[in-house]
């Protein structure tokens, strides 16, 4: 009896079956397509998760999605704020090259004319072309205006908001930070559109993780025969922080904690909906989030772990993001990446993956990480830019990053720091960016000075999106 | 075909297989005392393992320990340097009470008459008491003198160093911190021990933790027919850092992260063995550490990842660590707990799963920890202490954390501030101890301070062993 008892239990041998199973399937794999799906928070922060060591917030759903995949600790947003990273991460390129970012607003306001230009190709059109139903459930954030809807950005479908759960606050809503302490869906006069209409506002926020869960639930259910694209940019943690009454006060963090343990059910729903169906073996899933930790929400904000600073900034903290990537099968469970990678490699990983072509007469930003993920190679990806709006402020190539400008978050200290030589830090040794080395790596500065020309030459100016005001009657 | 590959790798069943033989052989488990291995790292963070978030150190032996057993994030060492915390673990009681701390030293040192008092029970005596092979492998530092040896002290065996592996340094070693930042094991005259003899000196630390770990594989191997108990306390990560060739250069992390690499592969030869031997089902194994990362050597200390501050110090770097407890088939896998728990805890729970009896001539400040790992309840600790030296700094009931004194740590900001009322920190919404809320909570902050109150009538004054001087001739 024990020996059989200790058979059935050994985990280790059984660990391995997948591996097994994937070399054994990997032309079946090749052959199909597989369905893409892509979670995305807002304001999430590097150590939020308990698989990236929170020790309070449980994200029991995450965390095994890890232990079955790959968790990548040197992913990077494209960007430290919400409009510019959600524009990389739908084109595969820096906000700079498509005009989503400028030297003035940093993101698009209710009040922005502005949004993602039709020239653009996006993951969707991308994938779309390929045969694949498409959809986005959340936080769009990249033109409200209906010629940037979704709808008219390669999704047959969209359920969601248009921009930020903080914007349209009312009149009446509690003024300043009050409004956020105590937050109420009624202060906020957010509007929640089906493709391009408006069907619910304000919206209705304390339930609208476990809504956009539900929609994707039933998205995977109505096309499991065909492959999908579903793009699910959650609209939370980023204040004003909701959750559903089945969330309310369970977790150990507070109300933050509650949130991104919906969040983490919400992964959970959607996992075992894959599995149910059985086309768990023929889906790639993306976790990640679109920025740091907005720190100076105090508890109703993230933490960086032990990364520096936050949303906002082109520290670490700020572009850093946790990262999951999940394909049962194909992806070797339990693995932990170094590779370089970034929500910019997102796009041509899945023109790949559909066996389609990455757009060749454009420059992108991103690199095909499917051997990465496969545990296959190291990362194609060398080099990480660090912009901030059309500014570059720092650089990471390979384990050294030198910062040429710093500057504060939205508050407090906002002018410039302009550093020459640049600041250096060795990201693999001195992850907190705690010690300067520059001085005793002059070739290492001038090896990223160097890089950062080269880089500059492929860059052409571009209208800024952002700047552009709603015009009368819009 | 692709039916049975996909059933083969569901993960998802097969994981659950060690909880339904868990509940089967319940009653054989309790009915043959388990082997117990405390492996006991010296200066190692909260933030250092992959499991804990670190992104460069790779751990995947202990990621996978953690998988298969439970990952604790409220753990606590009982001190927040080496000797009183040692001390702590190995009678499960506070430092106060068995004089190994003091208002002056904070540890032992080569010119120290003093040790732990033939009086107090270690976890060595009591498991040898219920027929258990015993050994101690690593850095002792409860005293040099011969009365104060591990084979004093219930260990059949010793191999290892009596105190720090900085200290006895030699007169022509580089002055100060040089002698840290390249180090060499000659500048260091540390002896090595087995049993009662130096059998090397200077000790070539390079070697020190493959030779650890050869000799707690030899120990498991010859004693794998009788329960035995191994205490396997490295003496790294503490400075200086060293580590075999295999493991040079490494680490992403540099020397630090080669050193705890190394440390990684020791714990994976210790868990493969118990698995060869078909051992590691009656076999809990701990991993943690003494206290936290010494964050004054820079890149030479490690990370309390998001925690506050680090060793010497009782805000929660400094005592708070990780710890992972492992035992196939007892312990169910993929746990997370937040169950509060500390190294005190291991002396009760040990003798009880021996089935012997806990001192009860005593006061005993740990608890069983048995039915919180199993998953079956939570924790019966509810108070932790902050001790440094002889002084209560703070105190943990719950999630709160008061405190009554902050100080520095060894160097730099040294002078005790007082505070009236204490601080107050919600651990779980603010792990990092950032906002002070005793303002909002007068109620939690008279709970806290009555807490003390009793506690400290349990306090009897007792020598303290760290002042005693050694006699001519020692």
């Amino acid at each position: 009896m024990n020996r059989v008892l200790k058979t059935l239990s050994s985990v280790v041998v059984l660990l391995m079956l997948p591996l097994v199973a994937s070399m054994l399937r990997a032309n079946s794999a090749s052959a199909a397509p597989p369905n893409v799906i892509v979670v995305f928070t807002d304001d999430l922060g590097y150590g939020d998760l308990g698989c990236f060591g929170h020790p309070t917030i449980r994200t029991p759903n995450l965390d095994r999605m890890a232990a079955e995949g790959i968790k990548l600790t040197q992913f990077y947003a494209a960007a430290s704020v919400c409009t510019p990273s959600r524009a990389a991460l739908m084109t595969g390129r820096l906000p700079i090259r498509n005009g989503m970012c400028s030297d003035g607003r940093r993101v698009l306001f209710p009040n922005s004319g502005g949004g993602i230009p039709a020239s653009e190709i996006t993951i969707a059109e991308a994938l779309r072309e390929q045969g694949y139903a498409t959809t986005c459930i959340g936080k769009w954030h990249l033109g409200h205006l209906p010629q940037f809807l979704p709808t008219r950005n390669g999704f047959d479908r969209y359920f969601g908001i248009p921009y930020s759960n903080d914007m349209d606050r009312l009149n009446d809503a509690p003024a300043g930070r009050a409004a956020f302490w105590q937050p109420e869906s009624r202060y906020f006069n957010v509007p929640l559109m089906r493709d391009e209409e408006i069907v619910e506002r304000p919206a209705d926020q304390t339930t609208i993780t476990k809504r956009y869960t539900q929609e994707a639930v039933q998205f995977i259910t109505e096309h499991q025969d065909k492959p999908f694209f579903i793009y699910l940019p959650h609209n939370l943690p980023h204040v004003p922080l909701f959750r559903s009454d089945e969330f309310a006060d369970k977790s150990e963090r507070g109300l933050y904690g509650d949130v991104v343990e919906e969040i983490d059910w919400s992964v959970g729903q959607i996992l075992d909906t894959l599995r149910e169906l059985s086309i768990d073996q023929r889906t790639i899933v993306w976790f990640t989030s679109d920025n740091g930790p907005w720190l100076s929400f105090d508890s109703h904000g993230g933490s960086a772990g032990l990364l520096r600073e936050g949303k906002g900034m082109t520290w670490e903290g700020g572009m850093r993001v946790p990262a999951i990537a999940w394909w049962p099968g194909t992806i070797p469970p339990g693995q932990t990446s170094l590779a370089l990678s970034s929500t910019l490699d997102i796009l041509p990983t899945s023109i790949n993956m559909a066996g389609g072509e990455v757009p060749a007469d454009r420059i992108i930003d991103g690199y095909d990480l499917t051997e990465t993920l496969k545990g296959n190679s190291d990362s194609p990806r060398e080099v990480m830019y660090f912009y901030r709006g059309v500014r570059l402020m720092a650089i990471r190539k390979g384990p050294w990053k030198a910062h040429f400008i710093t500057q504060g978050s939205y508050a407090g200290d906002t002018n410039p720091k302009t550093h020459n030589p640049p600041l250096l830090y060795h990201l693999g040794i001195d992850p907190s960016e705690k010690w300067d080395v520059a001085k005793d790596h002059p070739d290492v500065v001038a090896e990223l000075i160097q890089a950062v020309e080269e880089h500059k030459k492929t860059v052409q100016p571009v209208e800024s999106q952002l700047e552009i005001p709603l015009a009368a009657g819009q």
